[in-house]
């Protein structure tokens, strides 16, 4: 029988799985770093959970299990998160910082940085209004680019606050807000031209509210905005991004980050900050992407708590690297390789690799090669040290260390092992 | 809208989580030793990959995905493992030495020691025949059991050799072999009575076949089983059994491990050795279970290649180690907490926290807490200091450092952090 596995799916194979882990390993620790924790989920919920909110029940997989329940396998994480904080409110000690690395299926059509399972790192800051929250968020992720080895020339971080642009362009008299602010969420996908005729088009707005629009869109600094004429809302909405900003200067991360008011972030939920992580050259879609929200615990059956997440993919993430030369070769971890030269010495040998496993990782035959082939071997698998166990060195008590990075031998005392 | 959980299914809270990572860091630490790499393929697979072998294929979550596919997720890793084998066989450098944590589901009655969710260890190693194969995956084995220092007295391998139970039941006149292994199979969950009366009903066995059938179970040591009169199938397999337990003696495992032929394991694929591993109460179900297999990657596709494994879930374990109070009380890794004593030095204690995390995990105030609740924060998170940072230190360039360990508190300047 001759099975593929699905389309949009990976098989992860030693060497796919040690450049899954370095991101893996990356993520836990930039987090780590900022006092988060890890939690998790199970992979199938009510379908629901989804239904209800989120925006992707379209991309489900949901089913009837077999007590027919309808259940869905997570096409994100937020909804379970929201639950998991509602079930126990009470009890939770505020600020919540958590984090998770949350395997996803979407049914999507699968291409370049979009797969159907993929994993998805997000870290949540639940319980805190101040914008110290937002800044942690952020400064955690500029953390996992460093951690990389990402330069601010290489990817950053574009920043806005729905608040400020609702009331900007309330401000020059533009009424659907909504439909509005889905038209900037594409423009990076339109061309100018397209872009101020979609909004032309769509709203009948004339040449000098467009013109308003994108001038508003043109706006990099605080000091730009700070030089409009701004109602009470709206300039408390930017003291909002002023603070955002300089603590950001103080967790050394501001050169990844630029101010830019045409981030959307095309879920409701996002109430104030937004940000989305862009490589440089705008080769690949966004690496991540997240924001303040309000109400979702709340949505979900809890009490009101304000919260700053993150969602990071894998597969974007990865190709990017990939696309930068920045995915380390990564060897198996091998300390030691324990190499018998004759089966007569197999039991000594397999003491001594015994012995060693208190050191390190450690491998041993288990096929009966020559010498030679267990040299070459030892060394495609970037073994560090080869212990040649024979039979005369046993005699006087003693083997062979090669040292694989110098290439150079020498007999060392069993006893010193 | 209020939502639970499904049933049979886990929240991982950031406690649970602790204790979850505290397992699977001792399956990796023992894998990793012994020089296994990790893999994972997708959570959903074609159906077809267990309807055609699995004998699990009755309690999968099946269903038909928007592409009209009949797609499955896993109750197992094996066939998929056996499947990325056969794919790239030719490519792949023999002994492979893989391990997974493969997160699983399965439609049974969740009950004490099993759920619908569960994450399973794998651990297989392919392309070696000798036994020298077979005594690394139960020396793993063992080295999970001394990482959860889990002793001899309190959880034991029981070790079979199915050849040599068939061969040994063959010469006692059994015909029926598979109907009295799937039998022998039960015996734990029998009375002696009951096992008895079933073998004799079953297959209208007199009494002298039903007492050399539990004479033959009764054989503890492998000089017992060379006092038989064994035709030469039976000693090649006794042979077998007799160099796999020299090996587990020199990897000191031996303490560990006591020969059973009562151990069947129910999966069909098992040709050779077989183990399970159980608590000495035996309180609850098998705690992990594997053995040697022939005919796995054909099965699947490629070429045949001998192989051995060992699975290990997460259920049973966990409450194995609660029972024996092996589950350590683990705290949040956080190094350092920083305490702004006001707003007024927040951005200076904020400039500290990011210096600080050069070194380790550092946490800071979020919600503008007061000085005395703050220490007691930081104290209920477990952090090993605390920096209070205050207006009169800053101006002699200077800060308190509070070992909570020792309670001992000091200045610092802050060219020294």
């Amino acid at each position: 029988m001759k099975i593929q596995n699905l389309i949009g799916t990976r098989d992860f194979y030693p060497k796919d799985m040690r450049l899954q882990n370095y991101i893996f390993s990356a993520w836990r620790k930039a987090a780590e770093k900022f006092g988060y924790e890890e939690v998790d989920a199970p992979m199938l919920e009510s379908a629901d959970l989804w239904k209800s909110k989120g925006e992707l029940s379209e991309q489900m997989y949901s089913f009837m299990d077999k007590g027919d329940r309808e259940v869905a396998i997570r096409p994100e994480f937020t909804p379970s998160l929201a639950r998991m904080v509602a079930q126990k409110q009470k009890e939770l000690q505020k600020p919540l910082r958590w984090y998770g690395i949350i395997r996803c299926w979407r049914y999507e059509r699968p291409q370049t940085g979009r797969l159907r399972e993929f994993f998805q790192f997000n870290i949540d800051c639940l319980g805190a209004e101040s914008m110290k929250a937002d800044a942690e968020v952020i400064a955690t992720t500029v953390e996992i680019l460093k951690q990389l080895k990402i330069t601010p020339k290489e990817a950053y971080v574009r920043i806005s606050n729905k608040k400020v642009l609702m009331e900007l362009l309330k401000d020059i008299g533009v009424e659907d807000i909504e439909s509005v602010l889905k038209i900037i969420d594409k423009k990076d996908k339109l061309s100018d031209n397209d872009f101020e005729n979609l909004l032309k088009a769509a709203y009948k707005m004339n040449d000098e509210m467009v013109f308003g629009i994108k001038d508003i869109l043109n706006i990099t600094s605080i000091a730009d905005l700070e030089k409009l004429k701004l109602n009470d809302e709206t300039r408390k909405a930017v003291q909002e991004l002023k603070d955002l900003f300089l603590y950001l200067d103080t967790y050394e991360a501001k050169d990844y980050c630029e101010l830019d008011l045409s981030i959307i972030r095309g879920l409701d939920y996002y109430t104030g900050t937004v940000f989305e992580v862009f490589d440089r050259s705008r080769k690949f879609r966004a690496i991540a992407g997240g924001g303040r929200y309000e109400n979702l615990v709340a949505d979900f059956g809890g009490e009101k708590c304000p919260g700053v997440g993150l969602g990071m993919g894998d597969v974007v993430l990865q190709k990017f690297l990939e696309e930068k030369g920045k995915l380390p070769d990564l060897k198996k971890d091998v300390d030691y390789y324990v190499a018998p030269i004759s089966d007569k010495v197999y039991a000594q040998a397999l003491e001594i690799s015994q012995k060693l496993r208190a050191k390190g990782n450690v491998e041993i035959d288990l096929v009966g090669r020559s010498l030679k082939k267990q040299m070459d071997y030892a060394n495609s698998i970037g073994a560090k040290k080869v212990v040649i166990v024979g039979e005369k060195d046993l005699e006087s008590n003693q083997v062979t260390v090669k040292n694989m990075e110098t290439g150079k031998e020498e007999k060392q005392p069993l006893a010193s092992l």
